[in-house]
């Protein structure tokens, strides 16, 4: 760290003691990602404990001119809460801004502070009978203003909508340190621009959120979960059709995994049991859940693959009959990233292309996959419901380490299967944002209407550009 | 109408014939909304046919610093659609731009073009088996660009959101002329800001939506319908609580009247039967719809119908036995504004409060109306899922014709009524917007650092001002 630059001094003075951190040792873990991906430096982190101090906080940082890194719980995927290498910026930790500050059970809603873990948000509506139902492996750690910045997705999306769809209302400091106190509860608003949808997703590049209102909803009681075989991916998505006509909401996973996925974690996963007999080339995780007691959530589940059975639209299939049983169906799920990384290096794609596209999109990546990067093992893991295909190119490390350069392999991958995902109306980041890692491709892929449009929304709100600057918009100096 | 301005021309070289207005007789129904309480006058009104028409005509009344009134079916409530008397200014109606371009069966999705009615939108979606739930009473004249641009509600909110909710991507003519390809039908996109949610509810006054990628959902099979007396606002906010806990997305509505508002309807509509015996201070209206045949939805709305009337939450309860019974209950609901309007003067107003704060809010207002305006009677109508109040101050028509200045006492209900709302943490618009009606609203209720950033926002999308001006922001130059 070089000379102590003056806005350290200025928010010195309008924190409590111990609530900035300077020296090398105490800011290190604000200053590279989880995965060690991504590597800053910081003038200073600020722990501010309340959204007085965090406008005091953006205040002395926009007089001084530096720049403002929102950071909450450094499980961002794409480098979207660390500082440049310039070190001309300071980190702003939400993490003391910990406070559920209201519940409404009769109404549905919860005030939640920024940095509340997603963890923390659960069990405060668990506590009052309901569900608040954004769910995802990093949720101990995950604070809640993270999520709502990058508009997060999970499990529960499918169900329940992306994090944007929970939010009611917002407070949200701006970049010239003034308070939109925007934290309304209400389910119907039709008073001007929807300020609110513009900062969930901005990845705090147009202001801080300090605090959300969020929509609670009614737990399930039931549940049937089943394990499904079946030839191809336009199958399963006219399963999926089928299923949605007839169970609606109750349909809560639709999960598609491909045979070489299943097969790599039965292989290699003492735990993990094969659910069904034989080599099949598609799998399906399909969840009812419903909330009234004597639904039969199983009989509907028999009923319904029985016909598709029938129909010759389903190859083979086997519903959990214990709790146990639908954990080791769910084990193989969860379980897969892990296997995944212990087994070889994986070249994962977050897309999303449109529900019914989505078996020409695997045929059309798996044809590019094969001709131009044939090393590689397709592996496919989709939440098949929201169009998401997590598409895997998957390389044994011996394989990878004999790559000549993998990381150009890499990148050459992401390029070829995201113009792929763009072909078949897609979008390259469905469900992790864009952070430094996709700046570039929102200049390849974004029309320059689009690029422009965003821009200007971009100076209106944050004219000095001083908020988590090099995140998700490529610099307005550049062609693009 | 004075002599031609140049624009006409060149809106005339863009367009075919007949699809440019110029003379009174032919555009007089475009200067006047349907209730007629605003009027204004115009140039010329363009109809286009297409996205490249539309952009023509945007176009051209840019290079002539003409502004654009967009028009969809002109059933704003809010003279939304309307523009200024000063007569400068073009009518954009959309009413041409009626074509489905697509629908996927599959992905649940649908392409319609700005100028489809919803009515046609929900043909197109019942040909394919699917709903498309937004529904109101002017669907047969509305069209969905309008409804997109003012975020409409109707009575398929409580269960599927707002239209906000329903709408995958736009294509929208920004103010220079450019188009916005922003058609996506994905569930799952975090690649930048969301400008999408900007222009749904900017009620035109950022760009001109052209056509929507619109979510289709499955149709209900199975119904069951209550007609509930009960003491009090606050015993039907506990009982809606208890039925979405029990029933989640089963609920399709949960219809809060006042019995002073039964009463007027079943007094006077030759049609309508009383549902229950006896005199009750509220009434509400539970429904109950499945997708999913079997599902018993009379036996599980009886048994918790009976649960609560054993807990004293409800002083009675019937179930609808027939489609004719349940018509008849939905009538006293659906008649309710033509009764109103025939036996008096209705001061209505469309605020929404968190749900759990509606009984407080209704207390609140009985207060301020038996105290200020007590000549008139209250009708309470709210759709109480979404905290949606339509508050009715009720003036039979000889007590009207006595007062001294009617229309002070109109706006002075409306001010002191919004007042109520707001405190009790509300909004002024729940599902009509603004338009020009509650321009006034906007500056009196936002707080200048929202207002600050909606005109931040307008100024980026909409440098010039020449989109539908006067519409939902105060002028700049006004305090405010």
């Amino acid at each position: 760290m070089s000379a102590t630059h003056p806005v350290v001094d200025a928010l010195a003075g309008a924190l409590g003691a111990g609530d900035l951190l300077v020296d090398a040792e105490a800011t290190a873990r604000y200053l590279v990602d989880w995965r060690g991906l991504w590597r800053g430096r910081t003038h200073a982190v600020a722990r501010p404990r309340s959204t007085d101090e965090v406008a005091a906080v953006v205040t002395a940082c926009a007089s001084h001119g530096v720049a403002v890194v929102p950071h909450g719980g450094n499980t961002s995927l794409c480098g979207g809460a660390i500082p440049a290498a310039a070190g001309d910026s300071v980190v702003l930790s939400l993490e003391r801004m910990n406070r559920i500050r209201a519940v409404d059970r009769a109404g549905g809603t919860l005030v939640a502070e920024a940095g509340c873990t997603l963890a923390a948000v659960q069990a405060a509506a668990a506590a009052e009978g309901r569900l608040f139902p954004l769910s995802m492996g990093s949720e101990g750690s995950a604070l809640i203003g993270g999520a709502i910045s990058t508009n997060a997705g999970g499990t529960g999306v499918f169900r329940y909508g992306n994090t944007r769809d929970l939010v009611l209302g917002l407070e949200v400091v701006l970049p010239d340190g003034a308070v939109w106190n925007g934290l309304r509860a209400l389910r119907k608003d039709n008073t001007g621009y929807d300020l609110k949808h513009l900062f969930i997703g901005a990845e705090g590049t147009l202001g801080v959120i300090t605090a959300a209102t969020l929509r609670l909803v009614p737990r399930p009681v039931e549940q049937a979960l089943a394990w499904v075989a079946l030839a191809s991916p336009r199958q399963a998505v006219a399963l999926l059709a089928a299923a949605q006509e007839r169970f609606d909401t109750r349909l809560t996973a639709f999960e598609l995994l491909n045979g070489a996925q299943v097969e790599l974690v039965v292989s290699h996963l003492e735990a993990a049991r094969r659910p069904l007999a034989g080599r099949h080339a598609w799998h399906l995780l399909v969840e009812l859940s419903d909330p009234l007691a004597g639904s039969a959530m199983v009989e509907h589940l028999t009923d319904f693959l029985g016909e598709a059975a029938e129909s010759g639209l389903v190859e083979d299939a086997t519903i959990a009959t214990s709790v146990r049983q639908a954990e080791g169906f769910w084990l193989i799920r969860h379980a897969l990233s892990d296997v995944n990384r212990d087994h070889g290096v994986s070249v994962t794609l977050d897309v999303a292309v449109p529900v019914s596209a989505v078996p020409a999109f695997v045929a059309a990546a798996d044809e590019v996959v094969g001709r131009e990067f044939p090393l590689g093992e397709v592996l496919v893991v989709s939440h098949l419901g929201d169009g998401n295909v997590h598409y895997i190119v998957q390389f044994a490390h011996p394989v990878w380490a004999r790559l000549e350069a993998p990381e150009d392999v890499r990148h050459a991958i992401f390029d070829r299967l995201h113009d792929v995902a763009i072909a078949h109306g897609g979008s390259f980041s469905a469900e992790h944002g864009v952070g430094a890692k996709l700046v570039t491709e929102m200049r390849r892929y974004k029309s320059p209407t689009e690029l422009a449009m965003m821009r200007a929304v971009k100076s209106a709100l944050d004219p000095t550009g001083l908020m988590n600057p090099g995140k998700v918009l490529p610099p307005p100096s550049s062609v693009g």
